[in-house]
């Protein structure tokens, strides 16, 4: 494909463009650092769409009193090792971190921790939550559901998101094994990508709005969907459409929130639901204590284990061979937090047009 | 593909068959019973593959002394969420049963239950769990390792099982939601059927033995290997592989069972692993009291209004529109205890070389 022109910030830079942001909507001072800091972590791992590029969204959804900057958090119900988190339509990047800290405590005093969170917002990147669960030797998952966006299997319309489901297992000595997967075929933003530089995308990520397989980027975007993982009956299709629906029953059904095609939009571009059948979008939190199922060192001697004998696996001809889930995202943190974040245009002048708008200096 | 010769047996001669055989090799009563209901209810719901299917094959196991019909199944550990449970060696038919309920009676009293199960064999079908905690109004989630037959995104070997993954809703007036599914693109059962038929499999199933694509299902039974859902990189092979992780790590590190490619083969045919990292193969149960999250009746009453909506998504041109997972499992089952399950020859062969063996009337 071809290249595309950037820009490279710090990634210092960023965060704190995003924190004086959320600051100069009123979010509170520990708030805005901890939105800003998920954030980072979506540019640092090479997880673009969800980083600074999304500050825009955030922007317009404040400046239209979409989202609540001083949520009160509110536990609605809960036992020892689950709970439910009323979100108070507060940031996901506020109200994510929460609920997965409740999740982290109920583990490391039950043994488990499970959070279904209601009345929240986009909550950045998936593998965020599962790295601060690692912080804490848990082993973390974290689910979201999300503005619909992907047709069932057979379905020739939008009905769910892309709804990525995320978890984590620590290693010793080798970094831990990282998951972090949307349960569509592609990403969205790989839609996008293809669009600009006027290519045909790959057959297997989308259909048109007549529910026909496509390879135009343009039918896609204009009333088509995306497909889920496995893409058509014979390769899957169903398994991707069913852990969709997985994801969307944990967060959206067990909360109390939106559903399926009901989940609110997070980009004014898109069309506000007709019908709500919950509150805002949800998420889904757990957090498993190692201990409670094996001696902790020795699990985590056995990742390490794991990993290598995985590194070794007999390579299929022209590739390396196998990575492990977490590899590039690593790789990226690694180059990114030293030669800086590169931009795409569209995304630095959003990010202008809000330093415009806020009187908040950037560049 | 060409119509396969069929014998049609009724469920209980089928169930009364696979009781006796337990009994036979000194299973305890009621254990035998046990599993032959899991068999049973994979044939029912048209899951040929697990069901008597498999019958040969703990024939041969109980024979060559592989299997401990009367195992000693004990808590290794455990909190007030989770669990680690040795099976003893015995049949997964009984321990994952156990296993289950185990973590059911967690759920009922502090919310979730968590368990990983070493030391234990094949265990049927995963749906089977689902349907127990169902039973009793809990969102149950099951998986297992098994022998390796898929390969890694970028592998040229197999190093993973089809490690499938379950969970199940209860619907009100609807039928619950029941995913199962394994994580690679096919199962290895219709390789073997499009072998048997002489025809090609579609691609995105399979590598041969050099990891080249292939849609030779002869180069694939010939030391090749299934692909992960997704199949690959562009239409999201790494994401079916992270699962097949995701599961394997969950049943066979967490439990200290085996896994990867040291997980010791089911079939005779298939060779034992030089290495062993653990005790036998593993399995991982959930369940969550819904009334932990939100109000049982409301949440029932939420999946079946899902239910409904997804069913009245716009049908894909020359489809009928989407299925709800469960529904194919479901609809067998009805018309399956009427009129019995169809065995393909070489099934009805297997069954009754057991009986010659055995002295065991069938037929």
């Amino acid at each position: 494909m071809a290249e595309v022109e950037t820009k490279v910030f710090p990634i210092e830079a960023l965060r704190d463009f995003s924190n004086r942001m959320f600051l100069h909507f009123g979010v509170p001072k520990q708030d805005a650092a901890q939105a800003a800091e998920v954030l980072a972590s979506a540019d640092l791992r090479g997880i673009e769409s969800h980083g600074v590029a999304r500050l825009h969204s955030y922007f317009d959804m404040f400046t239209l009193g979409r989202i609540n900057p001083k949520p009160e958090i509110k536990v609605l119900r809960s036992t020892p090792s689950t709970a439910t988190i009323d979100g108070d339509n507060g940031l996901g990047l506020v109200v994510g971190p929460y609920a997965n800290r409740f999740a982290m405590d109920m583990a490391e005093r039950f043994g488990s921790g499970w959070v279904s969170v209601q009345n929240t917002n986009h909550y950045g990147i998936a593998g965020y939550y599962v790295l601060k669960a690692l912080e804490r030797d848990l082993i973390g998952w974290a689910m979201t559901n999300s503005t619909k966006l992907v047709a069932p299997l057979w379905g020739a319309e939008r009905m769910l998101g892309t709804n990525p489901i995320a978890i984590g297992f620590p290693g010793k000595e080798e970094p831990p094994i990282v998951i972090d997967m949307a349960t569509s075929a592609a990403a969205y933003g790989k839609i996008e990508i293809a669009r600009r530089s006027g290519e045909p995308i790959p057959e297997g990520w989308a259909i048109d709005s007549e529910g026909r397989a496509t390879t135009n980027p343009d039918h896609m975007v204009a009333g088509g969907a995306l497909l889920p993982l496995g893409s058509d009956r014979d390769r899957g299709g169903h398994k991707g459409y069913g852990l969709a629906i997985m994801v969307d029953v944990l967060c959206g059904v067990l909360s109390g929130a939106n559903w399926g095609p009901f989940t609110p939009p997070f980009a004014l571009r898109q069309e506000i639901p007709k019908r709500s059948v919950g509150h805002g979008i949800g998420h889904f939190f757990g957090a498993m204590q190692i201990d409670g199922f094996i001696d902790r060192d020795s699990f985590k001697r056995q990742i390490d284990d794991y990993i290598r004998v995985f590194r070794a696996t007999k390579p299929a001809p022209g590739t390396n061979g196998p990575l492990l889930p977490g590899d590039p995202e690593r790789e990226a943190e690694k180059s990114r937090r030293v030669s800086g974040i590169p931009l795409v245009w569209p995304v630095v002048e959003e990010l202008r047009d809000i330093a415009q708008k806020t009187g908040l200096p950037f560049d």
